[in-house]
């Protein structure tokens, strides 16, 4: 069966984001002001073929673990979805 | 009332990604070959003051359309959540 999977890759909460601190500059000088904390990460979607949705997770795990996530920097969080086609 | 915004920026379908490509041929030389297309975008968490749902979802829509989005080559979507504390 095939999955989508919707990853979120986030700087972790302790870690400055200038990238987000310039993007609410950013905002302001186009007076949208009732914009407060700005963070920007990564959105990735993958596909996967698995059998179940566990063995999808366990891949899509793996995959944020060993290639797609500084862990040491970053967070992620996953949600996972079946293709219906 | 405090709202957060998480908002999804990926690039149209229409358009390639060679981010993505690159992304799924490092996952298949780490053996992780159950991926199928892999596609990279931004997310963005947005904290908005704003009196009802209807005016923060206006405010990030305008944020998305003026400052987050690149229209022309890439769509966005966007949940937003009251923060209750």
């Amino acid at each position: 069966m095939k999955y989508i999977a919707e990853i979120d890759i986030m700087p972790q909460k302790e870690i400055l984001d200038p990238q987000g601190k310039a993007v609410k500059l950013g905002l302001h000088n186009l007076h949208i002001d009732s914009v407060g904390d700005v963070r920007i990460g990564k959105h990735i979607r993958l596909e996967v073929e698995a059998e179940s949705e566990e063995t999808a997770k366990a891949t899509v795990d793996t995959a944020c673990r060993q290639l797609l996530a500084n862990l040491i920097m970053e967070e992620y969080t996953f949600s996972i979805a079946e293709i219906t086609a």
